[in-house]
């Protein structure tokens, strides 16, 4: 079994390395981004969609182009297990999700996908055993075509200087940054500064 | 200079193997992990913020154990290019910005920072030129305790098949799935339907 360019073993080696462990997730993440692939033509600018935050955008970080930092990966975590690749002017791709239907012949598979064990009483073994069984057999595909004016990232105007935590951000957000308004996630914050600490030719420890 | 364990060479490198191309982002990015983690342990499970969508979140991916596929990298888009690196149980931390006044002294990232320039018009050679200069002295650094309540990922429910779309959901998410209820980011779907075309052993052609 092959993913994209990759053997199983070397896809689950990169899954390792990026995802930090042999997720079966990302596994059948990467049996479904395979799948989609096969559908679309190999020239092109594709973006991706993920519909759900779960261990998938993983897979189609490590197979496609599409990353979350340079903004061709949109995560819409409605829950599903499905992505779309999608040719990025027109919108129209190839979605390719789980279908329980097709599930059903891998019992391991299916207690994973509707979560039907504990995560301890998983039988990690079998499932990813099963999973090599079934390959991209567990997977429905669809056209679709992604409605684009939902997925435009929005323009938040030029970028300017905060006057109370003196960092950039984008002007359109307000007289104050959106941390300095209240959507900030730390308890304590600004004290102690420790900027002095930092310089470029210190040892790195990690 | 270091970035981690890479070179700065080295480094590039892997950014464009995940992100697609050097992004000056991702370098400065690069720098501002390495500086978080010569401020916190060796030891010890790391969580992640990114403060904005932008780059930064690859630089995160590439050099530490947080992805957003495992979960443990959160992005919270409130615009700062800024990042904190968090003890998973106490929330305690290190969070690195880049500071608007030590950015001063370095014109060329001053203008990528405030966008001063058109994306055609900025030299990026000199970019990376200043960006090797000043490495992390354009980088505030602070203690910070993450708010854990606001990051947990809520549990949405058992998974249960969707009576409309027949896909699994989080059943705390209604009596169909949120796709189902209209959170769908596609104009055309379910059309037509290709499912018999996968095989497990079909040859793949990306």
């Amino acid at each position: 079994m092959n993913i994209c360019s990759y053997t199983l073993e070397e896809f689950i080696e990169r899954v390792q390395s990026l995802h930090g462990f042999a997720a079966p997730g990302v596994v059948i993440g990467g049996l479904m981004v395979d799948l989609a692939k096969q559908h679309l033509p190999e020239e092109g600018l594709f973006n991706a969609v993920s519909e759900t935050a779960k261990c998938l955008p993983d897979a189609i970080q490590l197979l496609t182009s599409c990353t979350v930092g340079n903004g061709w990966l949109t995560v819409i975590n409605i829950g599903r297990y499905a992505l779309t690749l999608y040719e990025k002017s027109s919108g129209g791709g190839i979605r390719v999700f789980l279908d329980p239907a097709k599930v059903e012949a891998w019992p391991e598979i299916k207690n994973w996908l509707f979560k039907l064990k504990p995560k301890k009483e998983q039988n990690l073994e079998l499932l990813m055993k099963q999973i090599k069984e079934a390959g991209a057999r567990i997977c429905g595909i669809q056209h679709v075509t992604v409605a684009l004016h939902l997925l435009e990232k929005k323009h938040r105007g030029d970028i300017v200087q905060c006057p109370r935590c003196n960092e950039a951000y984008p002007g359109d957000d307000g007289e104050i940054c959106l941390a300095c308004q209240g959507e900030y996630p730390y308890i304590v914050s600004e004290i102690p500064d420790i900027r002095g600490a930092s310089h470029a030719g210190e040892e790195s420890s990690c």
